[in-house]
């Protein structure tokens, strides 16, 4: 069992890498980009002995708990 | 129009970040977890003004070209 993980910054915090990144990609002829938002991503490979709840239920503890600083950053997940 | 980028690594490459969470994952009470990849997650906005084709085709010249590093990461995309 996989979950997938998207680590965000909050949409109030400035994205610094992002508009650095997108004012790159305008300068080399993108010009169709309006804006980039810079995230993490994570991957984690679950043990099948777990149920999709239990499952469900770690991801929620470990996305909040460690992958994400709660003050800057919002996550949402998949698990399939 | 918004396209979700996911760039990881690509499977034949170590993930060092990947290996150093998930083992203190492990110490922190959290056996079920097995494995841990960490990539980056790009939401580029684009002018709505693009059709889905060419959205398709500049997020593909954006990824390829841009936000990954084709000798040791895949990616991924999809636009909504």
């Amino acid at each position: 069992m996989r979950a997938h993980v998207y680590v965000t910054l909050k949409p109030t915090v400035l994205d610094a890498q992002g508009q650095t990144i997108a004012n790159a990609l305008r300068r080399m002829q993108h010009p169709g980009v309006e804006s980039v938002r810079q995230g993490k991503y994570f991957v984690l490979t679950l043990a099948d002995t777990l149920s999709t709840d239990d499952a469900k239920a770690e991801v929620e503890r470990i996305a909040s708990g460690v992958l994400t600083n709660p003050v800057i950053e919002d996550y949402t997940f998949r698990i399939e």
